[in-house]
């Protein structure tokens, strides 16, 4: 699978800072071996946390908000996943992301399915005024979640007919270019530093702090035939954001995956394989491998 | 391990429309990868979800009512596992599965465990008047069900002594043979269009709508040293779900595990490489491969 | 990495009473495939239980208390963790607790994180006057539980400064040795045959039942770069405990682990192939292996 570079976007040069930045980030994770915590999905909890070692930090996992909010005090950051709900929830999370935002304790979202089921929409709705750092999704979980939170975006999308597909995108992540953007600027007005970014995933991914906004090609099929690379992703996108800003984060998380993605493929014969040798490339690749990557902006 | 046949039985015919059938659903599966929702036990969830996927279809996995609800209205069908039971399924399967049955959404239950737990005793009885349209489950757990339900049945079940020995079956598949072929007859009294079918997993599997029976030779003893190749044939069962009626797609989805679990254990050194294996297997095996599986009937 | 011996330790000898009961349980897990249950953590339940399954024996999951107890009826013993709690778990737990206890049914405690949230410390605490017959964790969990259970033992831990760091120890298994055995000759106190033991996981393993205290060298650090390796540890202990006497069980496992890892690193390029290989070694490390293992006495 080619991807071709369209005319309208410049390649980030090899001396440019940002990468600097993301090979600091790749590499303080592997010295430092900071802790993130996640509140997240049970179908590939177990994924994220290997995902998270394999780059080199350290996991926590906890759903009782007197759980998360004590390792909140001792991790860098924290991985917060809407996916296989239970009842109590609805409460939890608004506690949680209520106790996060006051101790300015920066954490990822991840708005598994937002659009489905009316206890998620209540928790999602419920984050908008304590939004996370980094929002991680793929098209339509982005379109959704910021037609929902974003105050200056009243009515429907504006990027065309949309709808949530249960855990699948059924939007190309540049049909939710400007819908990430949007979002990006409305993290970075709640945020005490005023960072934020959105990292959307698809063939190839995009990531904006709202302002600059990034392509990252590559990766490989494979990664939708096991499930939760996405998730894995987001987890991670949560190790880096111990060590570095967002947009860095959610960067060098992204690059990881991509370069991860393509080695595994090469090295496997099927999901069952792929999926083992994901987590061994994540261990394998190194920060001259994610901070040389192809990055486009436009 | 040699499987002799029967002398009672005879082979299904390579020209059967059954066989077409069969291989018609499993193609159909990996052209058009339906999505099945599963409402499934912590410890296989992954499992069930790698193993969706791997025989082409996608997965989402949901808890509360509404989720469950809201996702099988986009999904081809469901598949609903009662092992690590929580306090609020009891009341949350109720409402699930009669949701289910009025919306003439296809299910596929397994019945982890039935008989132990006067929780899952309460929810397997609630299911009674809403059942699936297939039941895949271990002969022990299709011996306690059936006594539970089957209207036609009263008292201890007429195939002998058995009892719930938690997640592993102490009878043999042809023990349940007659309680099988009268639960799917139960379950063909409920459905919409008269269809149902039960799939009894053991060393051969037994597949049977009530009115015809057959008998699954093959697999490999190592699917029963990694936990959940019974969950993951439940969920697959729902993919075919999907695209075929019950009996096709319990047929399809168990021959396809037999001959995966076979292609598995030659290329695997132990239960680790084997799950690995497996997944690669249920990737790589193709229609012919399934369709043109060893079948009894008798 | 070479561990040297302390001079203070003696190596337990070939012909020691103790090796061949190591023996004897490893081959009975084998012969007899016993059932272990596992009340336990969502990040790595899938790990307990096929590591529970290649040692040998089977594997049945459970939360809710009537599901528990029924199904402890049919078990020879049961893990208990308490990673990733519910809310509903402060009253299951002690409910169960209470029911093994009068049954004299034995378990294994893995107090994951132990220190950390208001609901784990009630948790734990209402485990103190019905105690488990073995205690499984890392230093930093056995300095604060013995702290928190010890009758005799008011105020601070006196083994110097320490504290929880959420799933990972922060203290070296020397430093929680006294912690150790007090546990351990606590445990044997409320148990009617007085026996128990305590393991503590680390670089070198520590076994102890208060009276003879054993160190296990070897293993390998990529058994900290997979999520879940002290958890499946625990299910195992509980698999052995079926067979035999908690100090014995604690030992078999603990040495078993110690070969599987040291195959698995062999074998492995990563995090995602040692996982596997890990599993493979488990299935494939035999009697002997574990029972000739180096043993230190001190």
């Amino acid at each position: 699978m080619v991807m071709n570079q369209s005319p309208s976007t410049t390649t980030v040069p090899a001396s440019s800072p940002l990468r600097e930045a993301i090979r600091a980030a790749v590499e303080s994770v592997r010295a430092d071996t900071p802790m993130a915590q996640s509140f997240t999905n049970f179908v590939t909890i177990n994924l994220v946390a290997n995902a998270q070692l394999a780059a080199g930090g350290t996991a926590a996992m906890s759903f009782l908000p007197d759980d998360v909010i004590d390792i909140a005090a001792i991790s860098g950051a924290t991985y917060i996943n809407v996916g296989t709900l239970l009842p109590f929830y609805k409460d939890a999370l608004g506690e949680i992301t209520k106790a996060l935002h006051e101790k300015r304790h920066r954490w990822v979202l991840d708005p598994v399915a937002a659009g489905l089921g009316a206890t998620r929409t209540r928790i999602l709705d419920g984050m908008r005024d304590v939004p996370p750092a980094v929002v991680r999704a793929n098209a339509s979980e982005i379109l959704t979640l910021e037609s929902m939170w974003n105050p200056e975006h009243a009515g429907p999308a504006d990027d065309g007919a949309h709808g949530p597909a249960g855990v699948e995108s059924t939007d190309d992540v540049d049909t939710a270019a400007r819908a990430a953007e949007r979002l990006a600027l409305y993290l970075r007005s709640k945020d005490a530093e005023g960072l934020g970014a959105v990292a959307v995933s698809g063939e190839t991914d995009l990531v904006t702090d709202g302002k600059r906004t990034y392509r990252l090609p590559g990766g490989d099929p494979m990664m939708t035939k096991i499930t939760g690379a996405g998730c894995a992703l987001g987890g991670v996108v949560a190790t880096y954001l111990c060590v570095a800003d967002p947009l860095v984060a959610a960067l060098a998380a992204s690059l990881l995956f991509k370069r991860a993605g393509e080695r595994a493929a090469a090295a496997s014969a099927g999901p069952g394989s792929f999926q083992t040798a994901f987590l061994d490339a994540l261990w394998n690749t190194d920060a001259d491998d994610v901070a040389s990557s192809t990055i486009w902006e436009a």
